[in-house]
């Protein structure tokens, strides 16, 4: 018996690193210390100007949209998605990424698929300023079907103690800031290949004329990086920006409702905005009540900013604010029948109460 | 259709972070600013005494000892040997560990066999004196068997820039000392299984009396964490520790070989240690050839420091040495042919040429 009888293909491996190094090199910068291959990475954060540095880390999947990669064979487009979760994640604290981190796991590994997946990681780092320092990459025979694999990241980032944005200073009258999203991102793809494939029985390639393009285009949009618009907003806006969210798996009433002090609720209109058709399609097809589609799905918000009154029309000029479809979406108040902050029920903290979205609530 | 009906139970994820979020709390420390939970976690470092922090951080899995736990129905210690696997490869530098986040992935989502995983983690992660401060639970129906799940783990360590520990200053006549292993640690299970439960038709509650516990008690032992003697190392002999290695996948040699300088070769003699008889076991089942023994497995020696001759034998005294069974196992020499390092080959850089290990290569 060998390694290679056994299913592990070492040569594979070699030449998915080789293939990983060559991509990878191309995201480092003066702070990349080593190169891929060590035991560990080594990053020297440029820490100027920082009293003191807090690091901000998320671990991050794109969920089961690693299905639609297999079903379309493109593979680039799920690598970006990957690191823009995973940025949008922690830039909600006013940090600045620095690394990133990947791994890839699948039951026989191809080389190819692998080089495509970091191609599309190395796109979306170089696009926000990332390095992509390390990763793992496993074979595991038995763990996955043909053409599966998983995908996991992780980033690092950092931002000076007293810059930390954490919501703890919203107040009634604050407005919300939505950043459009260009689909689903990377939540709600079960629910969606469920209606759409299994029970509508589309496939990846059909046309629609209403989404102007295929499902499998439609569904693969590479989920939005806002580090740019983000990062302009924290320079401008200072201690008027208050909180920030990134809308992910429990759509805008999971999400927001993490950065709402205990005693409001911020109020959600959706006509403030238009959601990609993709979000009406699939509850069509699914038959899906509007408050699942808001459970499940982004429903065209990416990415919420609240801001101080008077400051809410600034943040619309800000560089890259038209690009995505800035727009204010709500507004903070307190919550009924309290007279104040002070007296809001402690146990209200982390409660999806504490969004209300209008039509769909009440 | 609702997103449960499709497959994807947002209550037992809500009650899978509540179990983690419970087990992780015990592993913060003062320098653990946020709770589990928000976009990302917080960590400020304490950097007293470090003049150019360096940020040393690595990505790993367990690998297909995953399937032991399925077959065992034990969960706990993949998760710990996750945590050890991740920190044996960062302070290989003489980083110190700092936090971990974690990445399990699993087609429908078992809160009990979560919560197991993560108690592991955690009693690693308080042993090595590791914060677990974030990580993603992914539910992904269609992508696992029943029963199975994937791992992943990302750790950060610091380290000072003038104590980074590379290897570069290897020079011949230098000391390897080994550190044993209990087993295979994370290493070479898809080999080992295929020998002993396809080929040889053994049961993990198999009892062998040449192991003195069944074969699932053998392959399961817990990957050890060196983080005590090589803190204890790193302190007492500075710049006289030349290099360490983290015996991983591609055995001694292929992970010995990444720190020895062009020009030099280790010479490793097996004959300075006894490995645990779970690797004769295996090779004798599966008819595997010693040479295929020492590139699949670590053999018995978990991870190798780089010591000059004239503290070898301090190495030993170290609080911890005798623990880990710490023992001078080979030692470093010009490369044969070539009159000193100057004139060495550049080519032989990360060169498997570069380790030797005796009656096994020559």
């Amino acid at each position: 018996m060998t390694y290679s009888l056994a299913g592990v293909d070492i040569k594979a491996g070699e030449r998915a690193v080789d293939l990983i190094r060559e991509h990878a090199r191309s995201t480092f910068g003066p702070e990349t210390l080593s190169e891929i291959g060590s035991f560990g990475a080594l990053f020297a954060p440029d820490l100027t100007g920082i009293s003191e540095p807090v690091l901000v880390s998320s671990a991050d999947g794109v969920g089961t949209k690693l299905k639609l990669a297999s079903m379309t064979g493109v593979h680039d487009t799920v690598g970006a998605d990957l690191v823009n979760h995973c940025i949008d994640d922690i830039i909600t604290t006013g940090a600045r990424p620095l690394f990133m981190l990947d791994y890839i796991s699948t039951g026989a590994l191809s080389p190819e698929i692998v080089g495509e997946i970091v191609k599309g990681m190395v796109g979306a780092c170089r696009e926000s300023g990332v390095s992509l320092i390390g990763g793992e990459t496993a074979e595991m025979p038995g763990f996955y079907s043909p053409g599966d694999y998983d995908l996991a990241g992780f980033i690092v980032g950092v931002v000076d103690r007293t810059n930390i944005v954490t919501g703890e200073n919203i107040q009634p009258g604050d407005k919300l800031i939505g950043l459009k999203s260009n689909g689903l991102h990377t939540n709600g793809y079960t629910l969606a290949r469920r209606v759409l494939f299994d029970h509508a029985k589309l496939e990846p390639s059909t046309n629609v004329d209403e989404l102007g393009c295929n499902v499998g285009e439609a569904l693969m949009r590479v989920h939005i990086s806002y580090a740019g618009v983000v990062k302009a907003a924290v320079n401008v806006l200072g201690k008027d920006l208050k909180g920030m969210a990134h809308i992910t798996g429990g759509g805008i009433r999971g999400n927001l409702s993490r950065i709402i002090p205990d005693g409001m609720v911020a109020h959600v209109n959706p006509s403030a905005w238009t959601a990609p058709p993709i979000f009406s399609f699939i509850q069509n097809k699914g038959d899906i009540a509007e408050a699942e589609m808001y459970r499940a799905f982004n429903m065209g918000i990416g990415y919420i900013i609240v801001v101080s009154e008077e400051k809410a029309t600034d943040i619309l000029k800000l560089e890259g604010a038209r690009e995505h479809g800035a727009t204010i979406i709500g507004e903070v108040r307190n919550l009924a029948g309290t007279k104040s902050v002070d007296s809001a029920p402690q146990n209200a903290k982390a409660s999806v109460s504490k969004v209300s979205i209008l039509n769909i609530d009440n």
